[in-house]
Order: C-alpha cells, then sequence, then structure tokens
C-alpha cells in the first residue's frame, strides 16, 4: 500500500492529503437543515450530515489528491450512527480510489493491539466466514506501549499488505511534555524515531517501509532531524494551514527525490468556504472552495520545494 | 464517579474489576451455534454473540462486583455491528448497577480529544438536542500527547462527574522500551505519573481524584514507588491472573486504608470454565465458573491485604 500511495503521490503531483474531520460546525446550515428535515434531530441524522458532507469535498477533489484521513474521533463522538458514517465515508472514498488513513491513534498489547490491526486493516474471522469490518489502507497507531503494541499492526501489514504512522513528534503545543524529555541527552522523538526505522525494516516497500511516522509540521527542525533518523520512513505530517504550518516550513521532511512526506489539512480545506480568501464561493458550493484550497495547498508546498 | 466506584468497592468488599475482553475463542461453542443458527455467519452474529456472552457473565458476578471493563478494541474487530455489541454491554452493566470503565485508550489533541471525552464520558449536541453516544463512566486514556490530550477529558470529567486512568506504567513485557527510559535520572513512567497526580489536582472527588492511573500487576516494585508518587490517584491494576500477577504482588498498590487500587482480571474471569480449576462446571454454566473465579480472586486479594 505504501507503494500505491507513492505511485498516487508522484501521479497527483501532490504529496498531501485531505483530513476529513467533519465537525457539525464545519457544516453548511443548508446541509443540515435539510438533513434534519428528513430525519429529525438524532445521532443517525448526524452521522448522515458528515457523510454528505465528506462526500461533497471528496467528489470535488478526489481527482487532485492521492489520499485522505478520516480522523475517527469526528465519527466516534456520534455513537454507533457515527461509526456507521465513519464506514461508509472509508468505503466511498476507496470507491473513488483514494487511499484511506484511518487516524485512529490506535495502541494496546497483544490480542488487543491484533484486535484493532484487524478491525482497520485486517480481515475478521466469524465461523467460516471472513470480513472486512472497518478496511482503511493506514491506520495512526501511538507507540507508548512499546513493541507489544506495534508488532501486532506489522503482522497484519505484512498480510494485507497495509501500513501504519506510529505517533512520533505530534503538532500540539504540549507534545513537548513528554516527547521532548531527554533520555541519554536526546529527546525521546528521536530514540521513537529509531525504533520506528527499526520496526519498518521488517516491512519494506519498494523504496519506503509500510511502517511511517507522524511528525508535526509545527517542529519543522524536529523533522529535520527525525528525516535522517528515519531515511526509508514516509511521514505524515499534520498541522499545516489552520495549526500554523506553511510549504517553506516544510521542505526538511522531505528526501531530495521529492517523497518522503505527505502533508495534511484538515480545516483549510473542508471548512476553506469559512475563510476570507474562498468565501466568494458562497456556503452552497463549499466542495469547489475545497478544491480551489486544495490547489493553492499544492502550489504552495511544490513552490516551497522547487526554491529549495 | 470516583466517590460512586470507592462505595461500591466499600459495599462489596471487592476492589477488583473484571475486564470484559470476550475474543470469540473464548465463547463455548454452543452459544455460537445457536446464534450462527439463528442469524448465519457475519458481524452481526458476533456482535449477538459477545452481547449474550457477557449478559451471562454479567448476571452471574454484577453482586460480587463494583465494575466492569469492556476493551473496546474486542468489539471495533467486528466493525459497527461490533461497535453496538460494545454499546448495549454498557448499557446493559449500567442497568445492573455497575460502574463501567472503558478501556479504550484513546487519546488526540484539542477538538479531537474532546470528540473522544464527549463520545465516551459526555454528551454529544446534534441540533438543538443531546444525546449520550456511549455512556461510560470512566475511560483509560494514553498520554503521550500531553495536557492538550488530557485537558478536554477533564473538562467532560468536571461537566460529567466522570473520570479517566491514564496508561503509566502498562503490563506488558516490553513496556520498559520507552516508559522505563530514564530522564534526569528517573524512569519515564515516574515523569508521567507526577503529571498524573497534578492532572488529578484539578478534579477531586472526596478522598481520590477522578484522574486514575494504569500501572500493570506485573511490576509490583514500580507501583510501590507509583503508589507514592500519586497519593491521590486510583490505580487501575491489569495484569492479575492470567498475565502472570498474584494477590500477594499487589498489595503495595494499595494504601493503607485498603483503597487506592482496582485489580482487573479478564480472561481469568470470563473464560474460568477453561481453566483446570473451574473445568467441572461445563461449558454451558461458564457464567457460573466465572462467579467462581471472582469469588476465588477476591479471597486471593482479601487474604494478601490482611495479612501484608
Amino acid at each position: 500500500m505504501i507503494n500505491q500511495l507513492i505511485n498516487k503521490i508522484k501521479a497527483t503531483k501532490a504529496p498531501i492529503v485531505v483530513g476529513l474531520d467533519p465537525m457539525l460546525s464545519y457544516v453548511p446550515e443548508f446541509l443540515k437543515t435539510k438533513v434534519f428535515q428528513e430525519m429529525g434531530e438524532s445521532l443517525e441524522a448526524a452521522g448522515e450530515i458528515i457523510f454528505q458532507f465528506n462526500k461533497e469535498i471528496v467528489d470535488n477533489c478526489y481527482d487532485l489528491i492521492p489520499a485522505v484521513k478520516p480522523q475517527i474521533a469526528m465519527y466516534e463522538q456520534f455513537g454507533v450512527p457515527g461509526m456507521e458514517a465513519f464506514a461508509k465515508t472509508v468505503a466511498y472514498c476507496k470507491e473513488k480510489g483514494l487511499v484511506v488513513i484511518g487516524d485512529v491513534k490506535r495502541g494496546d498489547i497483544g490480542s488487543t493491539s491484533e484486535a484493532y490491526a484487524v478491525g482497520h486493516l485486517g480481515q475478521v474471522q466469524v465461523g467460516s466466514k471472513s470480513f472486512t469490518p472497518f478496511g482503511e489502507d493506514f491506520a495512526t497507531v501511538n507507540p507508548y506501549l512499546g513493541s507489544d503494541g506495534i508488532n501486532p499492526f506489522l503482522s497484519v501489514c505484512k498480510e494485507e499488505k497495509k501500513g501504519i504512522f506510529i505517533l512520533v513528534k505530534t503538532s500540539n503545543p504540549s507534545s513537548g511534555e513528554f516527547q521532548d524529555r531527554l533520555i541519554d541527552g536526546r529527546p525521546l522523538y528521536e530514540i521513537v524515531g529509531e525504533k520506528v526505522a527499526q520496526w519498518g525494516e521488517e516491512v519494506m516497500g519498494e523504496e519506503y517501509s509500510y511502517v511511517g511516522a507522524v511528525v508535526g509540521a509545527t517542529y519543522p527542525e524536529m523533522g529535520k532531524a527525525l528525516r535522517k533518523i528515519m531515511p526509508k520512513t514516509y511521514i505524515l505530517v499534520p498541522g499545516y494551514g489552520a495549526q500554523g504550518g506553511k510549504g517553506k516550513d516544510l521542505v526538511h521532511f522531505f528526501n531530495e527525490d521529492g517523497l518522503g512526506a505527505i502533508i495534511n489539512s484538515s480545516r483549510g480545506i473542508i471548512a476553506a468556504y469559512k475563510q476570507e480568501a474562498y468565501q466568494a464561493y458562497g456556503e452552497e458550493h463549499f466542495g469547489e472552495a475545497a478544491r480551489a484550497a486544495v490547489i493553492d495547498m499544492v502550489t504552495d508546498i511544490k513552490g516551497a520545494l522547487e526554491s529549495r
């Protein structure tokens, strides 16, 4: 799947991923009103609203981008109907040929981690039959529990040719509380990064490993150091746009070949119609506003990479 | 909710929690066969099987125990129907008066962490109405992202009088890979433990904080050190029984008053009928075998506490 992701990045010339994190406050009023009129105010209606919102974004952007990253928390908050909307979103994006990165940040040990891996990336056995529960292509994973948490994901990745992105240095202001603490003179995130590179050796694709890393756009210097520690690791970079990251800050996340990183933007794309720059589209055309924001983001990153 | 948990621990005289982690391999054949005959082999059938299995365990044990801890991965692996079984399990256990600890190990940042907190412990707004999506009383949370990941949970805990247990030192063999690394001469788990104590000060119940910690039974010496670092923190202790922990190893997790810790057993209880000691019950009576295993576990821990 990492090979497929890289091929799609090359084909679209867009090392970006659109974060499908649909808070109800991002959804235009007309869409909410329409669904509430049909279904009443319910968890089911919330699920239907976020699915329809996602569909419009995807329909307007799928030809420009290699991948999407639905953030499962935004679905899980609506309970079972929310999880249904998550599953429908994953299926729809795959139908459109997109690589789907499930931003689930799961992590446990042994058979429990295996259950997460199977649920999100693999197939589960029920009696004599097997089923694909959620069917993402990649999942994000939390490393705090060590190899016991990661190995079950590696097994499933190997079998299914899927991948994971392990949290190394997250984009938030307080990420340093633990991640930056020095161990033998080096920050914890570097120790985790080294381990990510090691885990990755077991499941190599053609140029890069099935095991990627998450490193926040908001920490470009750390990205530079981690790029060297994990040369064969694809880096998923959240924090572009709304969280403050800009194209020029991101060049060091990439290798010399222009590969090795994929930049995520969520709110900056899916709620573009709310920004001054794209307001002219009007909320009825929020999908077109998202498309325009994707084009601008790709231009920004391409420009930064070309002028480095 | 921490006050309610403590009151129930005092009333039942059982500082234990039963882990509802129903792998299909734990479920007696007759139950699987019955449901497959009714529903065919499907994800829906898997959900129904684990719900019926849980119900039998709960019906046989609810008067002896203060709490249950469903491990969401074991449900999530069956996709949306699995999540439905999780929600039904939570609702059924609450109906039976049990405190429900959702072992979800979630953790993200800002509005995303808030979405998890709302989904599992709080209420979500849809239009003018609010709904309780999953409705657990406690959730387990991963600390790797720092305060940005924890604070949204604290807000929801404060509002809803719910609680969390933050992973500090997990029970698995490789937990030391990161958690034991020394920072200024002290292991990371102690640094996390100090932070847990700090976070906990903001949301105090009567004797203990709404913010608890997870510390594995398999590391009794570390439990002793952490008990001192976090005096007002309830410690959720996994790893008893099947993972190797025994009553006498666990005394240092408790404070002098016999409170401060709650010991989890999953497989050792719910799959007791498979153990030699309880085989005489037969698989048809797996609920009674679980009840017997609960009684033995309580006796073991009580004995250890009395003879310390």
